[in-house]
């Protein structure tokens, strides 16, 4: 079993850099704050005798020597990056999880035969820089690089300029590494475990995702003085598309969800009708028939309400990942180690995307994920128990150590 | 007649300060383009020998003496803040024209029983600190400057401490002077006077409006994971509250309208359905029945919008004024000027709030308006003729010799 303490107090360690205003964080990605927590992981690593690389994209490895010179490594990974205001476990779990594996295993004086990698990826969250996941996206071939550098954060600094102020920029080409098996272990970030009382999820897939942007075009003008049959209201079409994303997503029920949690409204005064309103539909599905259907049923039905007023519409895809089915081994053998260790158990799909989506495109992956408190996160207030998060890195412990050999 | 030449090169020139990014202008209240903005004015003003006075809310009071000592001045008003994508004319003229009217006395060699003041009031727009007309609303009584200085812009900043920054703190009383007579010339920023094919608008009343500040509090949850039935979505409820705002309006028709410029979701990521919307709604009716009425609506129905999806729900209103009756003499004044002038005119209930609004409450008020382009304002493409533009000043220039005395 691994120490539960030293895990909790390295979580809490962690969580001290870029503090939230409501007990949780904003360490959004390539800030100041990012910086200084991947310093700290650097030298937990260090002091671990893991051995760093860093490749093009940020991403961290951090390596620890197999016994067999020619195998492959198993990766543990997951992401140090959040929300602006973001709960200390999303991600952080994982990658401090992957750690105190390492640190166990060198507690108990165990080496395995594949080399182990713990890893953080770059902008996991997709807060800053849209789309999520994108690092692992770069690394596992979706995206090129020279897209990824170019993403914008809401500011106008690009993903590329903002990686090289921070400093982390590596020398590895991205996606050049060759996994044996790639493991996230991650909260659950919905209400399923906790609601059945089960103390580990076995992550058998990851529902899919549209982020459709969207931008109306209406006509500023004054609230007070334009009469309400000259109005171009984009606003007004925003609310109405809301609402029937609502819809969509309703009527897609059961396994759909549908939502908008990004508006920006332009000039955004009081007493102006805006000109210009941009906003961001999130629609997801585990069946690729629902997922695309809802999108195409979205596209289709927006452009109708905002002609109906007058207002122009465009729509542009900023981020997708299919349905993910994780590989069966990998799942087996996680199932497996919460059995042997004798925690209850449950098979789960993902609701929420993550880096390993796109490892399970060139190498074979998992997940495993413990309870979070309501199933509440992308809030300051997510929280979870030190034994579940440590139920957990049990898990990810035996699982590693059967599939990276003894 | 007023020199429309110099009327208009100096609407270009000042438009020249705090340029937009589509021909207009963002000089926002109590920025440095403001502090220059009236640096050039009052420029302007000591070549045509007025004295200046400023009061502790920054109103600029240009002085040209009267041949009567004890007569008390005839004021002429408006604002030269500007929205953040707003027009060229939008107060500007007002304050020009004024200012015209005093260099086109001075060319003729005119002086009046009773002082000009050409006056430039602080915060009339409302758009960086809510609510408009501030600084004429504490020249009126209606606000103390207590409350006048503690206004917030949307990044925290005080108007007390922005007047102070930008050095226009002036050392007069506000609401000391006594007025004669009230004249604002604006452009019409509404559809009808273009429509009508009139030069000058007679304006008899304003419509009365309510800012109603909502703050709905939801529950940040991720959009992925979080089920449809679990979610708190404060952005639904906001949609909602625009659409039944849009039907209210429609129902009070004609004589009132309703919507929202401003909207804040908290905080403001993709994949996060919103914690907190802010927004604000702005409605307004010449009818104080329907006023009142459509408030009492709104502030009714909202809350049961938000129950139904477990969202909080308060308001606050951030900004009002009643509907206003212009003084009938002054009003009668301004209609025989455009007659004498040959101008085309009607009578017209403003649907912007004025300053003239507030000085009401203080003075015989009264207002001039001419057509803008398309009724189309609070956007960088407002636009008016040189023509328009002087034909108002021309009738401004008579109503005011009328009402001063020579
Ligand atoms: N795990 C997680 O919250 N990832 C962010 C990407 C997403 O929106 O699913
Ligand atoms: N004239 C003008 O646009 N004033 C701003 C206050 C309002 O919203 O009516």
């Amino acid at each position: 079993r691994v120490n539960a303490d030293r895990l909790w107090d390295s979580l809490m360690d962690m969580a001290k850099i870029g503090p939230g205003i409501a007990g949780g964080n904003n360490r959004q990605t390539l800030t100041d704050s990012d910086a200084e927590g991947r310093r700290l992981f650097q030298a937990w690593c260090d002091d671990a005798g893991l051995a760093m690389g860093v490749d093009t994209m940020g991403n961290m490895f951090m390596t620890r020597e197999g016994t067999d010179p020619d195998a492959l490594p198993v990766y543990i990974g997951s992401h140090l990056d959040t929300q602006p205001t973001g709960g200390k476990y999303d991600g952080v779990l994982g990658v401090l999880a992957g750690l105190e594996v390492v640190r166990s295993l060198n507690d108990l004086g165990i080496r395995t035969k594949h080399p182990i990698v713990v890893t953080n990826w770059t902008n996991e969250e997709g807060a800053r820089f849209a789309p999520a996941m994108l690092a692992s996206g770069v690394f596992a071939g979706v995206h090129s690089q020279d897209y990824a550098y170019a993403r914008k954060d809401p500011e106008g600094k690009t993903f590329g300029d903002e990686l090289k102020r921070i400093g982390w920029v590596g020398d590895e080409e991205v996606g050049a590494r060759k996994m044996h098996a790639y493991f996230e272990y991650h909260i659950e970030q919905g209400p399923i475990l906790e609601a059945e009382g089960k103390d580990i999820g076995v992550v058998t897939h990851c529902q899919g995702l549209w982020w459709l942007e969207f931008t109306l075009t209406g006509r500023e003008a004054h609230t007070g003085s334009t009469p309400m049959t000259m109005r171009v209201n984009a606003g007004l079409a925003m609310s109405r598309i809301l609402e029937m994303v609502q819809t969509v997503a309703m009527e897609n029920q059961p396994g759909a969800v549908g939502g908008v949690g990004q508006v920006f409204f332009s000039p955004n005064s009081r007493n102006v009708l805006p000109g210009k309103v941009v906003f961001t539909v999130d629609i997801r599905s585990p069946d690729q028939a629902k997922l695309d259907g809802m999108r195409a049923r979205i596209e289709a039905e927006a452009p109708k309400i905002c002609e109906a007023l007058g207002v122009s519409c465009s729509v542009e895809a900023v981020g997708h990942f299919d349905p993910v089915t994780f590989d069966p081994t990998l799942v087996a053998t996680v199932r497996k180690a919460a059995e042997d260790l004798g925690y209850s158990h449950m098979n789960l799909i993902s609701g929420a995307g993550h880096d390993a989506c796109w490892t399970a495109r060139v190498a074979p992956s998992t997940m495993i994920m413990c309870p979070c408190v309501g199933g509440l996160s992308h809030n300051e207030a997510e929280d979870i128990s030190k034994e579940w998060a440590a139920a957990g890195a049990d898990v990810l412990l035996h699982a590693v150590i059967e599939t990276a050999g003894i």
